[in-house]
């Protein structure tokens, strides 16, 4: 071992210890005769001293040192005579008898400083020295602390952590597989998986009764800033359970994860909502519920008053922040740019003050007497100081995703959104089918393999739009980090699902067969769900992207910049794999 | 839930309890009026009694069920008249007052017992239900067992778990990658890493200091019965460290695992042997020490007496059998027969027992005399009932690979390979390079990265073949299941290295320019190893093959059976990855 103790490990009863130490060179400051450096490893960092008055000429040796130097000091643990609260060894230092320079350093390409001096770009080139800084490698150390919680809290539960193979076989149903050719099966491919769903679900057929599984998962979809190509996933399944079953244990993983990671503890049982009552409030399958602003409806209160654009509408909501009433004109006018931006796609923004008198002051006062203005204040059980917003449109549920924009902008705007508050929400009774207009046919809004609620079952064929799911997901801060399913574990039941969902028997056999075949041989009744360690850590790290809780992710093409993968492959290699390379002519 | 108890868990205080278990159907027996099954989960079986003198008609439905359905019962735990001492239920039995059958079974293509009808296809074919057999999924268990501790052991540690990535590029050294086509980049390929090697010291010169990792990992070789595309390593790096703090770290991770999973403490350090003293004692660098046989080399006394096979010989060296002299004419043939395969590949063997009297009779007597005879007896300590066995060839490394193949079937042969003893040995010291007679040049004989021992440095260019590395491997019972080694951490001397490898600076750089790159920012000294979780679990399970601790392993055609994987992908997905499929006209 290079060292006797880590940068991090000293104090004052240390004081007197001859000590070696091995790490980088933060910084350095010569003083004349006496030169100091700030020696830096992953546990923190100590303050060396080379004093010529103890080694004569050892300050030389130290000036020569430049910043990422790996040194290994011996020297003696003395007491400063200023102290550095804000260090943990900042009440000793050690003076240096001895110096070795394990290694030089370039100048790194930007400062390794928690606030760096590097662009994304530079920093992900570089990412072996961006990891260096203290900020990237705390959401590191978190991550291995919340695998490790995870893992602790389900060993003592009874699941079995199994490995479900990385190479598997194609499954076109849902995004797009990253494929794999054989050389020793030319012409056939694998597939990397976009999860482990069926073969999880075989585990309960093979009777493993509580299975989970931190691994990787591979989605080939264009990337945006918080998807990656390869992400990982807390995968979980159980057999011989109910929902109930399966939200009581998760909820307690969750609260497990608060209570060792960050200390809080949530004593009562997380919110519930439906999914219908999450669109109808809030517009969105994950409200965030760190404040209200919940939706009004107010068809009955303005519709048929000569206000064309609501008379025509076929949604009419709005939200109410309180105190807001202080918005300027041009801050309302930002407002409704904000809502008409194609990403949101509003056509406009109604609002409403209501001023210190209780009167209501709106922009369509023209259309609306006082008191119709009073009976919509009345919906919102607005007071005097508040801003009412309200949007319209042809469509409740598009009406509704704008109007959630426009509430999670207000929430960002007014400060409710604070990043160390953590509001939990179970998302229960999902649809079981999502409608698709272009396609014009159903598809399943989790999966093939969701189990429809008992109850509902009988309307399947007669009103499958409102078929309801045993489908749930958990939503932290309006962000969903897991959800899952009841399955079915009746092969007639997923026969009729997969007809409903327009699968030929044909192609079900083919890319089910050997699921449906399995449940031929007494498959339990199971279910379970996922989580998103990369967003689930990210959320606990009070990051805004998962890339930075990731150690070597990849950019918004998917390459590596530091691995420079991928990358073209030589002809041997492809003649090999019996494939070959046909670009296409790029649009001109 | 569906359950109150598993099926492993009731016992003599439980009776009296109504409980309601579920599970599968084990078997069943009916007895005129009352009838038993024996229900299964994963925790154990439960006898459940269906009496019509309980409930009248009871055993009808019981005796509708069949092998495998998946049933719910309630009833009431009753004191077994005959109770079964092998079973830790075996003293109670549930007496069922209400049965559901949560999904009936087709009879299943092998018996789910423990000697199990099923041939080795169908329960490839049919793993789902192969997985249900006790004898399987105690493997399984075991598997996350051992992976859980080695976590406990290395967090304790310190040691940070770190993801790296899958989709990296692609290293032509070593054995061949599989390969993904990026949608996004076309006519660009990742790599699936063959080991998180480069990544994982790159996380040395990013500071993390102790690294961890269990992980996938995949090698496009041609499949042996012991090999599998994709394995798992516990991949372990660690900076500031010489090889001496590895072997500590790593012999205390292995025998933690002993202790806490099979009960074994094993109180003194490991052995330890260099690679030279293995490969000249055992004639494998990972011998089996679980019984002796040391190689006894014989040139000087066996040479120059008128017997031209061992008169040409460059190497003659032999093994002493204790109490094997019983051997008959048959045996021995069959043991000439033995080392004459090609597989081993020995051109014959010489023999000679030791008579009571202490006189040797050899198959070469002839060309020597008692007196020589005796000398050479004397060299194995040999007594009266051994049976010494001689090979030689005029390659020494060549013949003693077949008195290693000798030495091991004799071992078999004799019951000396005990699987409920672990003998466990550091080899240490291999050589950096191997000469490759067919390329004419030096490869690496772990990786490029090995640090060669710093007293071998000054020999590297002028004694290049016996320079050593500090690179060590763990081995178990003849079987090596990790192994590592020092990195080099200066960026000359690993151009060196590579210069020595016969890479062109070009190809280095292509290949390693990140990592050398990385090296010029200050890399610590820094080293590792990685350890295959396949074989260590199969190595503490007992398994001849590391096939039975995987839950879905591929055949040896690097298929999948059960999933169907690799398989045809359709023309749109190529299309989409402007890849072709051009097979090669096969041999005619």
């Amino acid at each position: 071992m290079y060292r006797t103790h880590t940068c991090g490990e000293l104090r004052l009863p240390d004081v007197g210890k001859t000590v070696t130490l091995a790490g980088w060179v933060q910084r350095l400051r010569k003083m004349g005769g006496m030169t100091f450096v700030d020696l830096r490893d992953r546990y923190g960092m100590t303050q060396l001293v080379f004093n010529d008055e103890h080694i004569p000429g050892i300050s030389d040796q130290a000036n020569k040192l430049g910043r990422e130097y790996v040194l290994q000091v011996t020297g003696c643990v003395n007491e400063r005579s200023s102290k550095n609260a804000n260090l943990p060894t900042g009440d000793i230092e050690v003076l240096v008898d001895k110096l070795v320079v394990l290694n030089q350093s370039v100048v790194p390409p930007f400062t390794i400083e928690d606030n760096t001096d590097g662009g994304d770009d530079l920093r992900m080139k570089y990412r072996y020295l961006d990891l260096r800084r203290n900020a990237v490698r705390k959401n590191l150390e978190l991550r291995h602390k919340m695998a490790f919680e995870v893992r602790a809290y389900l060993d003592k539960l009874g699941f079995l952590e199994v490995e479900t193979p990385v190479l598997v076989n194609s499954t076109p149903e849902g995004a797009r597989d990253f494929v794999v050719p054989s050389r020793m099966n030319p012409g056939q491919f694998y597939a990397l998986p976009q999860s482990p769903q069926t073969l999880k679900q075989l585990l309960m057929v093979s009777g493993f009764d509580r299975y989970f599984q931190i691994v990787k998962c591979f989605r080939d979809e264009d990337l945006r800033a918080d998807r990656q190509p390869e992400f990982t996933q807390i995968d979980c399944e159980m057999s011989f359970v109910e929902q109930e079953d399966v939200l009581e244990i998760f909820e307690g993983m969750i609260k497990h994860l608060f209570k060792v990671v960050k200390g809080i503890d949530f004593t009562g049982p997380f919110r519930r909502m439906t999914w219908h009552d999450a669109m109808k409030y809030y517009g969105s399958d994950k409200p965030d519920l760190r404040f209200g602003m919940r939706f009004v409806e107010l068809m009955d209160v303005m519709q048929g008053h000569g206000f064309t654009v609501f008379d025509n509408a076929k949604y009419i909501g709005g939200i109410c922040a309180k105190g807001a009433a202080t918005y300027t004109r041009k801050q309302l006018d930002q407002l409704t740019d904000f809502v008409k931006r194609p990403q949101v796609g509003a056509k406009g923004l109604v609002y409403a003050r209501i001023e210190a008198d209780g009167n209501v002051k709106s922009s369509v006062d023209k259309f609306y007497s006082q008191e119709q203005l009073q009976a919509m204040k009345a919906k919102f059980d607005a007071e005097p100081g508040d801003l009412i917003l309200i949007l319209s449109g042809d469509d409740a549920m598009k009406t509704r995703k704008q109007l959630c924009e426009l509430r999670l902008e207000m929430g960002n705007q007014l400060g409710l959104r604070d990043k160390d508050r953590y509001e939990c929400l179970w998302v229960i009774d999902f649809p079981l089918f999502e409608w698709n207009e272009e396609d014009q046919r159903y598809y399943a809004m989790h999966h093939p393999f969701t189990s429809p609620k008992p109850e509902d079952i009988p309307f399947l064929e007669t009103d499958t739009g409102n078929v309801r799911a045993n489908a749930y997901d958990m939503v932290i801060n309006g962000v969903e980090v897991g959800g899952g399913s009841i399955r079915i574990h009746d092969s007639q039941l997923q026969d009729q699902m997969f007809r409903l969902l327009g699968f030929t028997e044909e192609r079900a056999q083919e890319q089910f067969g050997f699921l449906m075949n399995a449940f031929k041989y007494g498959a339990p009744p199971h279910g379970g769900l996922a989580f998103g360690l990369d967003r689930l850590v990210s959320m606990f790290a009070g990051l805004d992207s998962i890339r930075d809780c990731i150690a070597f992710p990849k950019n918004n093409s998917g390459r590596d910049v530091m691995l420079d993968a991928p990358s073209v492959l030589d002809d041997a290699q492809l003649d090999e794999l019996q494939i070959r390379v046909e670009l296409k002519q790029q649009d001109k």
